[in-house]
């Protein structure tokens, strides 16, 4: 079997992170980059990445790029909703490329836009390639791991989850859509108007463990509140004094039957130890057997995107045609030996 | 689709469990029991696993039973040894029923029998069925569950993963496989004759880690080594006095490149409380990132077992045909809803 070609679409930190895994694992070559920002173009993206120059330069051109260097998979690292990266989707797919994104809402896309998700599938099919939506959250921690471990399930009851996490190492981008360092009043302003977003994936994880496990949700209702923080508290980008916003507090309830049967939360907010709050990631399934599992610190989001994004080639390359979700793929894994004997040992 | 039949194998406890599982799940028929006891033929299989009669007589004649209510799938629970359930898998691979069984070398069947593995895989193809190894150890806690969490790293340098339990609630097959209740002269002959065992399944285990990330196994160390008791402990089955054995710490480590990188540890014993031991799953990877998890308690192998064996039936019943380990089929879930839907959901 000859080299995985890969194209990286998207190279902000996350699209930095999986080409640079891509150059670094066996059995894989980094055939094109395609940046969003122009300053980027007609730079060497080994030495853009902090690597080896490696004569691949980068572009501002798509489809030149993936015509040009006919890769067998583009990672897609560019947005979050459905509608900004469907045209990008429908370019990949049209040359007949898998596609990989890390966009929330491709996580569980026919939740958000049945007739984009359609077009993807179908044109996915019409030219035998898969398309897949994955990252940490949506797509592992709040879904994928609780899926799993139902599986040791007789019968369930109810699923409680939780991903704690410190958004101290973030920018001003994130520290803007997750209300920190506003006053309780601009918070309650900034989600009305919808500059202050929380987590976005909410529904997309409770669709995937429920069509997992055959549930039909009937609604979700979603709540985001402040984070009011006691003490002082600053980053390189914020500063937060007492009584202002240290975070968001988003936290998801998914019915089944007229209950709520799946209850997700993800309070984001920027030194969480300084109340004494300890990260980590918390799974609570109520059932025969009840599970506990406590996953501490929790798993790096950047990095555990970045991870799955390049993890997954194997299981997309190998999957039949079509739009797929973290449910219907074998199970992930780290990609340590050469990516091609681990695709040749996945071939039916 | 009309309903799914399935013929349970074996009325252990584990089989009778699956049974009275499978009974209670929308969408899934338990059409026909087979027993390896003379003593239950006859019987109503409701009436034996304690629940409503169903007209449907335990059998001791496999052939019989299979042929005439003719399942989609046999759930097989008899043995722990690719020998000793090879026979019994290709009645049911041969009738074009798939199977899906708990022996412990089923895990991973081509570690210890490639030629037998070969036979299975090749009469399950020539009879469009899938053939599935699967448990809560081997098949789930220490391996697929580690394999999952390793889809979130970009490295891994080691895999450090124990399952700590509770045999008290068990027989005295389990007693006297684990070497409760003898001395250490005793347990150390025990050891040396094969009278105890320990755990089955650590290869199996280790195989299917480095298979999914692509690690090359050169060799398997394990270790059999008498938990001795400094206090006095009791179950109906066995009384331990101090300096007597209490169970068995079984451990094994899985070498890559010249290096342990697999460590998986199973200390079984009574009590383990009476000692201050936490029972609980543990797994521990050394990697880009480091990931910590904690399953408290541990997730108990009986009820484990019997779920995924039914759990695993959409997935089976999906798959391409052959010889498939947990590695290979789709995340594990909980059958919560009609198993049909979700049968149907999973077709590609």
């Amino acid at each position: 079997m000859e080299e995985i070609r890969v194209v990286q679409w998207g190279l902000g930190s996350m699209g930095s992170g999986s080409a640079r895994m891509v150059m670094q694992k066996k059995g894989m070559e980094l055939v094109g980059a395609i940046a969003q920002t122009p300053a980027k173009a007609g730079r060497d993206v080994g030495e853009l990445l902090g690597l080896e120059k490696t004569g691949v330069l980068v572009s501002g051109d798509p489809v030149e790029v993936i015509r040009r260097t006919r890769p067998h998979v583009v990672l897609l690292s560019t947005g979050s909703f459905i509608k900004d990266v469907f045209p990008q989707i429908k370019t990949v797919v049209e040359n007949r490329c898998h596609c990989i994104t890390i966009a929330e809402e491709m996580a569980y896309p026919r939740l958000q836009d049945p007739v984009l998700s359609g077009q993807i599938d179908r044109a996915a099919r019409e030219n035998g390639v898969t398309v897949l939506g994955t990252g940490i959250n949506p797509g592992f921690v709040l879904d994928t791991l609780i899926i799993v471990l139902t599986g040791a399930c007789m019968d369930i009851k109810k699923i409680k989850a939780s991903r704690i996490n410190d958004l101290s190492p973030y920018g001003p981008t994130v520290m803007r859509t997750q209300g920190v360092g506003t006053t309780p009043g601009e918070f309650e302003k900034g989600i009305e108007d919808g500059s202050i977003v929380g987590h976005i994936g909410f529904p997309e994880s409770i669709h995937l463990i429920a069509g997992a496990l055959g549930w039909e949700v009937e609604k979700i209702v979603q709540c985001r509140e402040p984070i009011i923080s006691a003490v002082y508290r600053e980053t390189p980008h914020v500063k937060v004094h007492p009584g202002m916003v240290a975070g968001c507090n988003h936290s998801a309830k998914g019915y089944v039957n007229g209950e709520a049967v799946i209850e997700l939360q993800h309070p984001q907010q920027i030194h969480p130890g300084s109340e004494g709050v300890e990260t980590g990631d918390y799974i609570s399934i109520e059932g025969t057997p009840d599970i506990k599992m406590e996953i501490k610190p929790e798993i790096p989001g950047g990095i555990g995107t970045i991870a799955l994004t390049v993890n997954m080639i194997p299981r997309v390359v190998n999957a039949a045609p079509g739009l797929k979700t973290m449910k219907d793929l074998p199970l992930p894994a780290s990609v340590m030996g050469d990516i091609k004997g681990l695709i040749e040992a996945g071939t039916v």
